[in-house]
């Protein structure tokens, strides 16, 4: 039995090395024209998070860690003038780009997948010259095996819980392969990263609602980076400790077919199934958000509201059904008070988040009169809202494809803007325009350490 | 549903509370006698280890890809003359310690208990001044932590696979339990630190059989580390990440009682179920090695023997069924390779898993001729071996408890012994002895650092 079993699984063993192969020979001139163009636009996104985030309480309160812990370094931090090590570096940039929840979001599996790799790539690219085709190549990789894992976790009848935090699960190990390529690991080598990266894979939903939630995503940054400095380094891994027996998909995900991860690998590109959020909440929120949007010029004092129902899909109360948050942390989690908000403020950005917006007595007020119910019809960029007035009348509007969507995704018109947004929060209107121009220009720029260097304070 | 579900779990959510309540407020002179005895012994039995290991092949790598990392720093590493970063050096000297498989089991879960703890502790007392007692205190209760939170996962019916490393997802909570402590942390931050160790747990079974056997028990420790010093810096944490909805246990092994962390706490002491190992493998195979170093002196040539047949616990083909290894971190894991070694050589020591013993064509042509099967009667710590000669005479042997159990503990003596024996490969004769009084007389010790500083190299 023992030799049966090991047979079954024998098939399994070539998905890391698959995986390592893609890793190490994929060219930038090889990747679609539409996922050369992804990677810059992920990027940019994420590097306006990261500055935007860079004082986030939750930003501070890791810095102070970190530098408690390992002292500073030399590696810049974006928005902020301290200076880091560069693993550590990664992992203050990947947990501020995180702590809005603005980010992005890989839509078919809930993960938000550029920060742990982006991290990664970035803080490799302030010590060594990397160019910045080769950062993005690397990025595109990362991403794209991220992705392609959450997808296997996240499959139906996978097995896997739903409590799971996907991109901590499956972040660490796109960042290791991003890291290791960028590293020059050979494919043994890239084996090893994407091993040590599995290893290490870990996250639960329960971080959600506090500082933790941006912990997480940080976390799979820097342990990417670890992974392909030890594989690197020589130290040697099991050849299949993501799909192989006791591996971290057997073992979390049991009915999940590792093999699956390779559909395609190549071809199609998951990269293209990410999104980027136009509000700074869970994604689950998002198309409740707009359909509340789109009722807040027509609905009269908030004193006229008998009752809101919102109609929603499954996962956005099973991720954000909490009601009346007390932080802000709890409130990026929230469909209640993001709902009241949008439909009170006719707004739903950074400001409608913070501690004033959780206080308001008006919105915690709508709250109380909010209902929410699943609707199984309802996809997951689908909601409707229907207001009932005191005096009898009945406003109502569906969402079917959510702003941000892949339906209707951000233009970079407004990626732009969304990155202005949040880069004036720290940088001033020069640094903010410069830093953007890097960005955009990033494929043809020699040196993609720019980017830290234009993204931090002096 | 929401509500109930929510009211349902909110007994839980004592858990965490409860253990950062244990850990903040337990006094040295509380603990139990034994419990004191033991976490000097086991203290005892890690430095050794970590010494022995300092140089293994894994050892070796893991500090060059953490040099490559984060350059060097100030804190000693165990049996070397370089000098790492408090974290790094946790990460280390944990991983130097189960590079060997040489360490200590907790027997009932199967967990390498001290690794993680006594590295994360004695990387803290490097950098601020802490007292013998506090130190061994912090072990203790981390120890005691890790372990129940083992004890949860792994019980029968708990719904966690096999497949977890559960030194990889308890070791590190109870490592930030014990730095936490260190940090002098309020119960509000150890609630924190908690959380944020459970966020990064993991570790799978498939890192055996390689270097990354030893990566995973050390990547808890600086885990640990880290987790604290978020933790201590006032980076905030979901209140139950350990219990709570989508927590650590939910997650991982949804049908976990996770009060039953709490049975007895403070009472009972998980600390005295830790065993240190005679032989350097998994622990699953000590009673077969017993059983074959029973019968070596009285088997003829090897070329007289026509079969053997193993009667195992389950645990032993379930974790450690690899025949013929290749190299030696896959013989720490080969029930065949180290009853054969054992038989022919009548020792089980580590040069019976070098790969010179690996490569013997005579340990080799014995495995062929080796069969091992599951007997459900047998409790974990027995074993049979019976052997067939081909002259038609039987060999048996029975253990009831094996060496090193709890029945059969290793004595003072021995325990010496084995220290002695793995600190000679890298430190001096009278270094050796200095470092294992200072090691015994650690309850009397002003300045735990001392440890770090006797047992590295100048």
């Amino acid at each position: 039995m023992q030799n049966a079993q090991a047979a079954a699984l024998g098939s399994r063993n070539a998905v890391s090395a698959r995986l390592a192969e893609f890793a190490a020979d994929m060219r930038w001139q090889d990747l679609p024209t539409a996922v050369q163009r992804e990677a810059v636009r992920s990027f940019l996104n994420w590097t306006g998070c990261a500055v935007g985030g860079a004082r986030s309480a939750s930003a501070e309160a890791a810095l102070r860690g970190l530098t408690a812990m390992s002292g500073t370094g030399t590696t810049p931090l974006l928005g902020r003038a301290e200076r880091l090590q560069p693993a550590d570096a990664a992992l203050f940039n990947c947990l501020a780009s995180a702590a809005d929840t603005f980010d992005d979001t890989h839509l078919s599996t809930i993960t938000h997948p550029t920060g742990p790799v982006a991290a990664a790539v970035l803080a490799l690219a302030d010590t060594r010259r990397i160019s910045g085709r080769t950062l993005l190549l690397a990025l595109a990789i990362g991403i794209e095996i991220e992705c392609r894992i959450s997808a296997v976790i996240t499959a139906p009848g996978s097995g896997a819980s739903q409590g799971w935090y996907i991109t901590g699960v499956s972040g660490g190990i796109g960042a290791a392969a991003a890291a290791a390529r960028l590293l020059g690991a050979s494919r043994t080598e890239l084996v090893a990263a994407l091993g040590l990266a599995a290893a290490q894979a870990s996250g639960v939903r329960a971080t959600h609602g506090s500082m933790s939630v941006a912990f997480v995503p940080g976390i799979a940054a820097r342990n990417g980076v670890a992974a392909a400095h030890f594989a690197a380094a020589g130290f040697a891994c099991s050849e299949a400790v993501i799909e192989g027996r006791n591996g971290l998909l057997p073992v979390l995900a049991p009915q999940a077919e590792p093999e699956a991860i390779l559909h395609g690998l190549g071809g199609r590109y998951e990269m293209l199934g990410n999104a980027y959020k136009p509000y700074p909440c869970g994604i689950v929120i998002h198309p409740s958000i707009d359909a509340c949007l789109a009722l807040a010029g027509r609905c009269p004092a908030p004193e006229a509201i008998a009752a809101v129902e919102l109609a929603v899909h499954a996962d956005a109360l099973a991720l954000c059904w909490r009601k009346l948050p007390v932080t802000p942390p709890e409130a990026q989690v929230s469909l209640y008070h993001w709902a009241a908000a949008a439909l009170l403020r006719g707004a739903a950005g950074l400001e409608e988040g913070d501690a004033s917006a959780i206080a308001d007595p008006r919105i915690r007020a709508l709250q109380e009169r909010m209902q929410a119910q699943v609707d199984p019809a309802l996809a997951s960029g689908q909601a409707r809202v229907e207001i009932r007035l005191k005096d009898g009348t009945i406003l109502r509007h569906a969402i079917t494809e959510a702003t941000g969507s892949l339906e209707r995704p951000m233009s970079d018109v407004q990626l732009a803007g969304k990155f202005r947004a949040l880069a004036r929060l720290r940088l001033g209107e020069v640094q903010v325009e410069t830093l953007l121009q890097a960005c955009l220009q990033l494929p043809d720029s020699a040196d993609a350490g720019v980017i830290g260097r234009l993204g931090a304070l002096a």
